[in-house]
């Protein structure tokens, strides 16, 4: 570990440089250089180099990197490759689309609790799971461990929800409510605005010839 | 128009600040400064400076930016404030959730055709939509004047719909399928990848003091 601080955008290459090894090792290459992985993605080989620099050296100069290594110290380097439990704050739409979303799964994100406020929804069965009163949210996070919440109420709703989600020990929340949360210091909080990647597109419509980088 | 090119997180800023602005003039501030806009959003006001600067001069020194005239100029540069007709194409949980997604919906974005390729789901009614075949995804985007389009499909099928799209004279594209997609030169395309989200906290998680960056 060469470095304390790392960019959002450094990270989500680094995700991508995970996905695009796993193809490479699935179509069978042993050793790939900076510039294949560059290609998959519309990067730049140096881009790529001093991205993975940032967690020491890896490859021999001039010999490529292994790809079933690569990929699995990038794994240990994002934490994936192991379970993580979730705990998934609003039983709506977005919520039960969030739950049964393959992609966590498959990346071993496991929907541990589900909450709501609702009396109509409390109770019901979602899959192994029924969804809890959100006022129990605390007791049922630490019995379950649960390390990650999702935010998906409506933006009313989303700050006491992420407070309670704080007091009961979460540490990484991951925020889709319309608003603009706040959390104690050495709390993780992303947030997903999907408004937001639509006007990245209006804004491509509105500006011809604009380019819209990295 | 000073620039050409634009950064991803800079357009993303850009949206933030449309967001803050929104909420000042509610709360009936005639000038904000650059820093006030700053530290809505935990960005630096030399930050705010430049971000604006990509698109001329605003405010006055000294004399902060006027509200409302700098919500209606970031709303014009985003190219937001009009309705945009948007095709969603798939029509499982995602898409339903997308479908009702209140953030959408307050920003102009009116989803006009919903496709699927499923024959229990072609002809259900989705609010004043019918489910259409996604074999007549051309027709029915050109009719409908469609310039966005929304991909919720399942991994294997996001490529073919994507060209569809594109064929049926379609420029920009929110990609939510977890797999990544080749566009012609002159489309538009994001990715939104719900577990890269994820692993960004994941991240976060396994590596206690480190700081993720804008």
């Amino acid at each position: 570990m060469t470095a304390r601080r790392i960019s959002d955008s450094a990270l989500r290459r680094l995700s991508h440089y995970l996905r695009f090894l796993e193809s490479f090792e699935v179509e069978g290459r042993a050793t790939i250089s900076s510039g294949d992985l560059a290609a998959r993605g519309g990067m730049t080989s140096a881009q790529v180099r001093k991205d993975l620099s940032l967690f020491g050296s890896f490859g021999k100069r001039g010999l490529g990197y292994p790809v079933p290594e690569l990929r699995a110290r990038l794994a240990a380097i994002l934490g994936v490759g192991r379970r993580w439990d979730v705990a998934l704050a609003g039983a709506g739409k977005l919520g039960a689309a969030l739950y049964a979303y393959d992609g966590f799964r498959r990346r071993g994100f496991h929907v541990a609790a589900v909450f709501d406020v609702d009396p109509r929804k409390i109770g019901r069965r979602w899959g192994q799971l029924e969804v809890e009163d959100v006022a129990g949210l605390g007791p049922s996070v630490r019995a379950k461990g649960v390390e990650i919440g999702i935010v998906v109420t409506p933006a009313e709703a989303a700050q006491e929800v992420a407070d309670a989600m704080v007091a009961a020990g979460i540490t990484a929340i991951l925020n889709f409510a319309p608003r603009k949360l706040v959390v104690s210091d050495g709390v993780t909080l992303r947030d997903v605005n999907l408004a937001i990647e639509l006007e990245a597109l209006c804004f491509a419509l509105t500006h011809e010839g604009w380019e819209i980088g990295r």
